[in-house]
């Protein structure tokens, strides 16, 4: 492993799961790493009544097992960052660390548009949660680098004939006397969810506390993650990471590859004609590492990363796992507010030239994740999987009854 | 008054600076007007140690001397709109406004800047304010005209050679084929203090709710607001608007004038090249009007007005008071972290074309609010005149003392 700079690495979140393996994965690299989560994406499986497909251990057993497996010590806080912050500005002034990785954000599209107490807990968890953690480098006087884990939901969709940039866009504004400025601006945002809104505000916090703080941020708009072990995670089942199934967390590839598993027919919303960016948890792990090694110079303006690898229509991904695995598609009700079909390409060179080698959609990699649902099939309520979170009032009516699609193809399926 | 069309109106922070006139001009328009408000300005007065130099009465009482003076009722409700939303939107479903004007939200630049007790604060406060009357909105069902307040502050200054538009800006992207998209988009944010980042986040708020939810929006971007008293302020010395003279809620213009009226050196930021745009508090309230009777349509996007009448440098604007009243002018080091000298070129014509009679810089008006300063220059407390709060802890060093600037340019007067 290289281990050519060690640092301490705090991480925010780093019990979820983008966090969990990254945190292992850095801690693998020599790196001194420091978990700080609240542990409320675990409560948020009581409150839905579902858990992850794997059975992920308790966070003590989890960093105890590491240490046994690896000899490193990884150390926890539980603290809410939204609202402790005195406690945060506590531990960041205690340890000193060198890398804030944040990943602590209600990151679930579905869920945030629940009812008005989801979309008020996103706002106040992630707004808040940002906005301390900025705070808090400020305070404590340290040059902390910040690295930031936000969406490519924050472009919105639908820019035609354009690529999408990484983070800022060069534009030209005619002026009246028909002059033309040239300038580059942060990407005008579109978001299509309060989750998505919440990543586009976090934008202007950055944008702020770099100008008035210097603060060295990097900001990753990350696709949708697939697969669910990495490396470090496969080392004992102990160690094993979340696989999210149901309507509200479970993203799109990962639920086909689950669904397959269990024979459920793959639920594509509307058309399935929405195009998305994807990247793997493997380069999810190796990004971050590649983000804290290729830090913003002090004055530097706020960096952008594109953290994806690829881009598919939704009902392309359905008919490759169907093709692979023979389970069928059924194409249901669209519980979002969106356009029924939409192209997205977008830049992704930055983690390309700094070293990435993408881990893309191969019919192994696939299967590896198939296999996994399989083993633990046994723990799926099916009942959580229909998606039956609407983004109005309005759109209720036509949402599925829970397990009225799976019955249905059931039946239907020769 | 016109009459034309009365509507149920919620103000919400209708006890502050500018909610308190608006209340009372759409009451006097025989509007049915329902003040919100938390008095958390009041409490932030006592934080300060610093109060309003015009001695403003209790809510209960402002509202008992208007049902005298004009024969109108007006509602109040003791609401924090950031926290207590179960109160809010009950308040929504029970009073049914055709129209909410939202003024409750932390409106000072340098109280944002002043600690992170202050920044955190504001971004709570402001950013939970604004969701929660959004979310309600959505929660009650009805189709309610939203009137928000913004500020220029969204802009940013600098923009050199172009003068800024209303709300959204015409682009020319240059694609790589060579091809040029045209696009019009939210203008890019720049904003100055952590109270103005607020006010860029709110517009993605705004945004969002407007297209998911089909919301009626109206964002006011406006400018300094100068002046103390109204038409209907002034019919009796209890309905009497704040005045605010200190160093963190005072803005420039009217702090000019207080100092004149006392001979307190005129203290200029830096150089004074800031240009800032304006607006008279009389202007303020025909505008809310305005706004109120040109409502967007349902499915329009949000609709944005800059609401100033004039543009003008600080330091020309000292020159003019002290022109006016003999008073000398004080440079003092700049506590802000801004550009020295900036331009500023705004179009202002979307409430001209809907009949605002602009009240401008006349010396009559001038004069008047050196009056009503004078007439209550007995209670002002000097000590609270500079300003203290600093945008960097680095600048601390460079702020004056307290009273230092007044007595040292005291000596210095002839
Ligand atoms: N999973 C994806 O497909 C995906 C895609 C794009 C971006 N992201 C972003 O990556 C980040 C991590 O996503 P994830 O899939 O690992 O989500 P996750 O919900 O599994 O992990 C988030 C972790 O943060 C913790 N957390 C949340 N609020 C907190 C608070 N106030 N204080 C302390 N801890 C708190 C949770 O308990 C959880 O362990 C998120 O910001 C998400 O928006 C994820
Ligand atoms: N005064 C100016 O020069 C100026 C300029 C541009 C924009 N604005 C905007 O106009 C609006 C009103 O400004 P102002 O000068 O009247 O400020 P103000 O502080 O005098 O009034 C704001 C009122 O809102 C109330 N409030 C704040 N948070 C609240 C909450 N959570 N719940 C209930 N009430 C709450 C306060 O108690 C206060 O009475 C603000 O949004 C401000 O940003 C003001």
């Amino acid at each position: 492993m290289s281990n050519k700079e060690q640092k301490k690495i705090m991480i925010l979140g780093g019990d979820g799961f983008c966090g969990w393996p990254t945190s292992l994965h850095l801690s693998n690299l020599g790196h001194d790493v420091v978990i700080v989560d609240n542990l409320s994406r675990r409560n948020i499986d009581n409150e839905l009544e579902c858990q992850s497909l794997t059975p992920i251990q308790p966070i003590g057993t989890r960093l105890k097992v590491w240490k046994d497996v690896s000899g490193q010590s990884i150390k926890f806080y539980n603290i809410n960052i939204a609202n402790d912050y005195e406690l945060l500005l506590d531990l960041v002034k205690t340890e000193q660390p060198d890398v804030i990785v944040h990943f602590a954000e209600q990151r679930s599209a579905p869920y945030s548009m629940k009812s008005a107490k989801h979309k008020r807990y996103t706002v106040d968890n992630n707004l808040n949660a940002t906005n301390n953690v900025l705070s808090a480098i400020v305070d404590s006087g340290l040059d902390v680098h910040l690295v930031h884990l936000g969406t490519m939901g924050v472009y919105g969709y639908g820019t035609a004939g354009m690529k999408i940039p990484e983070g800022y866009l060069d534009i030209e504004v005619p002026t009246e006397t028909g002059e033309r400025i040239q300038q580059q601006i942060l990407y005008p945002a579109n978001p299509g969810s309060i989750y998505h809104m919440t990543k586009t505000q976090d934008q202007l916090f950055f944008h702020f506390y770099n100008k008035n703080d210097g603060i060295r941020i990097t900001d990753l708009h990350q696709g949708i993650v697939w697969g669910t072990n990495t490396r470090e995670t496969m080392l004992d089942e102990r160690l094993i990471n979340r696989f999210d199934y149901d309507g509200d967390y479970g993203t799109v590839l990962n639920r086909f590859l689950m669904q397959a598993a269990i024979g459920y027919p793959l639920t594509v919303h509307g058309t399935g004609g929405q195009m998305r960016a994807f990247i793997h948890i493997q380069d999810t792990v190796r990004c971050i590492q590649l983000a804290i090694e290729n830090p913003p110079s002090k004055g530097d303006r706020v960096m952008i990363f594109n953290q994806m690898t690829e881009t598919h229509k939704v009902r392309d991904l359905a008919e490759l796992v169907a093709r692979l695995t023979g389970t069928e598609i059924a194409y249901v009700h669209n519980p979002r507010k969106e356009a029924a079909e939409n192209e997205l390409h977008a830049k992704h060179e930055l983690f390309l030239e700094r070293g990435l080698n993408p881990t893309t959609l191969a019919e192994g990699v696939l299967l590896e994740v198939t296999d996994v649902a399989k083993r633990y099939a046994h723990r799926a309520d099916i009942s959580k999987i229909p998606a039956t979170s609407t983004w109005t009032k309005e759109q209720q009516v036509g949402v599925p009854d829970r397990n009225a699609g799976y019955v249905k193809a059931d039946s239907d399926r020769g």
